[in-house]
């Protein structure tokens, strides 16, 4: 029998290669587990509705009414939706030509994206073009989208943290290119050292590689960090001085634990630092409504701003942007909804800000229950989130654990992570799956459960850790820091 | 001054040399046109609720009401909503979770995949695995999908039907692989003749091309036949002699205007056809919630369903489905209930039939409309719009134009769409951007204005027309059939 097109043996090798952790082995097996009846706390992605989180009221009103736009004139309409969403509402629908259900331009509504530069210009102090931003299914989907204009071939390098957010490494690998690892100080609270860039790309370019782009996440997943002013300073310097473009992935800018640690986006630093960088370093920085205190993660919504990017390149961006036509409608209004939000005085504002505040101090908390939780087990590390929405505790496993995952065909992560995900329901994703330095241990898990869950969630973490270590602790030492 | 990673010189080549001329040329300067006050017909793009056509009522109740779960517990939701919307709103909510907020499982919810696979067996005769079915963000991204995991490169070949829609011209160049074009016969209603794709095959064998899959189009864009059962089975031979994996593009499945030319799906013919073929021949069929008389182009849903395809591949389209995370839940929603309507006896259903049947049966007015107006120019030649949303008309212009066209630098076809536009506002796709036989000219138009606007549309195309041939014609001939 001949082999056909679709058999794996003829598969696009890009496509075999790629790997996405996030959905990977763990995720596969947790649901298998809750097909069996388990129950399962799926911490392995970033979806804060999954595990109870409420949606914020307005702008779910909003996008209810402009979905059945029939009741803007039914005379009962001001009995379930309050007056300030209905009008809302009406502004949404004049930016459509046929509301949600006809194709916007295929770089989302102009109205939209008016709407989002004005936020930018808010946010940063500098104006922002509406003609550079271009709306988007998901920040997943520009990212993807952006690469995909980069790549030519496997010469191509992106600078990539390390640990990184898999889609960097899923999408690289798909397009064909080079991840090019720079790796992040875990002691340093995963700050990012300007020297360790420097070698990454000198290592790179012996290798070949022409290093075309860097990847920040700001604040990082999984890591958890903000970068400092000073810090994004020198990303952007050595992006000028190394002619990169630096891809900003700021999605979880609303997501800030401390106080001394706001986000900064890397646009504001830029436009400060002056011409002649502030004119020429190119930059695309990315955002969604998936993340924040909106977790609107299923309607994929998101837009990325180019900044210092000719228009013949934007052009060609719009024109392969135009093959899927548009992005889902909804979203964009979500969007819309997000970047100009209630004002004081409006009618829902006082609950928007309820609930909003209410996710945020919620998260916050969170974070510390996590970060303390993990830190009280003897062989957990685990850096305060300062932002986003994950713990990445190191786990220093006993070579007696390490050796036992050899012989079961596992990473020792992936070995941990499945006894963890068996025992206890709690899905993780192994530090494997994010890149980590040779021989070190971690794990991924958002720090979303329910608060009231929490404390519970962590005893029954701690619980498995200790019967784990000792059935494996040969008293004789860890793997090392 | 070095040039920069973005800057056009340096892009991926394949991203510069992909074409869509859907939204190309002729819509740009339709756009430009438009923002400068002029009054445009966009029937580049098969939109229909950007022409008017209204929502069918009762899903976009339905998805309101998902959008908004706190209106399911509001003792007024009963005087705004029906209470079948309310009952689907519950229905679609309990298969989420977490709601349209949450990503779901990235092939989509398994309770819609269930749905639509009761669809298929239903429609088709035979039963079908929700397993082998992925929800996506509109068709488009489903075949976008499946041509990255079959493309490895430039030697790999996909037989293309010409005319055809250019999402897959546009695609195949983004992926790095080589369109193998069949031509249908455009005097045989734009028919598929085996021959003729024989001949494709030998002559892209013959350049080292290995030729792996097939696209068909059926209901036809831009061309608007519908295959019968006979030529279908004759494509599915085809394919399996070849070891073609056949991409069956059947997006426009509800859009039928003739009863004599019913619409039968390339999986029931195979099925039909019985062993082996029916155990062996690769095959992905793509439908949408964007055509048939819903038109919901906005809310970007779509499916694919594999058929003999093996589970190994499956894993592998499923990971990289997995990065993107999921496909938006709303048009999940719309997606459900478009493929499990509502039924006799329900409090919504005369209403919803009574919609539905309105936009088919005007569709199918519109469609004789518009080839009976083209046939009435003596320079015009149109097939009858059996199927799906668009007439495509030969044009056959006067040696003179040809000429003007050349010297203003333009193909001869985008000339006249030009001019065209410039002269009624009416927005075309130049045939060119379908592709065509060398010397022959089309435009495509959709067939979806509103219908009581459509003899005048067609009278301004007439007088265009005549006024066209008038400065264009020398009396001495046309350019050849």
């Amino acid at each position: 029998m001949t082999s056909k097109s679709l058999d794996y043996e003829n598969l696009n090798e890009n496509v075999k290669k790629c790997q996405y952790a996030v959905r990977g082995e763990l995720y596969l097996r947790a649901s298998e587990l809750q097909k069996e009846g388990k129950k399962i706390i799926f911490t392995n992605v970033g979806n804060p509705h999954a595990l109870g989180q409420k949606p914020l009221t307005f702008p779910r009103q909003v996008v209810a009414l402009c979905q059945a736009p029939f009741l803007l004139d039914d005379p009962n309409v001001g009995l379930v939706f309050p007056a300030d969403a209905i009008a809302k509402a009406k502004h949404y629908l004049a930016m459509t030509s046929g509301g949600l259900g006809a194709y916007s331009d295929s770089r989302g509504l102009p109205g939209i994206r008016k709407e989002v530069a004005e936020f930018i210009e808010r946010r940063d102090g500098y104006p922002s073009d509406p003609e550079l931003i271009f709306l988007t299914d998901g920040a997943s989907k520009g990212v993807m989208q952006i690469l995909n204009t980069i790549i030519r071939g496997a010469g191509d390098g992106i600078l990539v943290p390390v640990p990184q957010y898999p889609l960097y490494s899923a999408t690289i690998t798909l397009f064909g290119g080079s991840l090019v690892p720079y790796y992040l100080e875990e002691t340093a609270n995963w700050g990012l050292d300007i020297a360790n860039l420097r070698q990454s790309v000198a290592q790179a370019r012996s290798q070949g590689i022409t290093v075309r782009a860097m990847v920040i996440i700001n604040p990082g997943n999984p890591t958890g960090q903000c970068l400092s002013e000073a810090n994004l300073r020198e990303v952007l310097k050595f992006c000028y001085q190394n002619n990169l473009v630096l891809l900003g992935d700021e999605v979880y800018q609303q997501n800030i634990y401390q106080d001394e640690r706001p986000f900064i986006s890397a646009r504001k630093v830029l436009m400060d630092m002056g011409p002649p960088i502030s004119k020429e370093c190119q930059l695309v920085s990315f955002h969604t409504v998936s993340k924040g205190y909106w977790g609107e993660c299923g309607q994929r919504g998101g837009y990325f701003e180019m900044t210092n990017i000719s228009p013949k390149t934007v052009e060609e961006i719009y024109k392969v942007a135009s093959i899927s036509l548009s992005p889902n409608v909804p979203a964009q209004i979500f969007m819309g909804l997000m970047v100009n939000p209630l004002k004081p005085g409006d009618i829902s504002y006082e609950r928007y800000v309820r609930e909003s505040k209410g996710i945020l101090e919620s998260l916050r908390r969170r974070a510390q229950i996590m970060t303390d939780g993990f830190n009280s087990c003897r062989n957990v590390v685990c850096n305060f989130t300062e932002g986003a929405m994950y713990s990445f505790p190191q786990i220093r496993l006993p070579p007696k654990a390490i050796e036992a995952a050899k012989k079961a065909g596992k990473v020792a992560d992936v070995f941990y992570c499945l006894k963890l995900l068996e025992a206890t329901g709690i899905s993780t994703v192994p530090g494997s799956g994010f890149g980590q330095k040779e021989g070190v241990f971690h794990l991924r898990t958002t720090i979303l459960p329910a608060e009231e869950d929490m404390p519970a969630i962590m005893a029954s973490f701690k619980k498995f850790n200790d019967e784990f270590m000792e059935q494996y602790e040969d008293h004789r030492g860890y793997s090392r820091m």
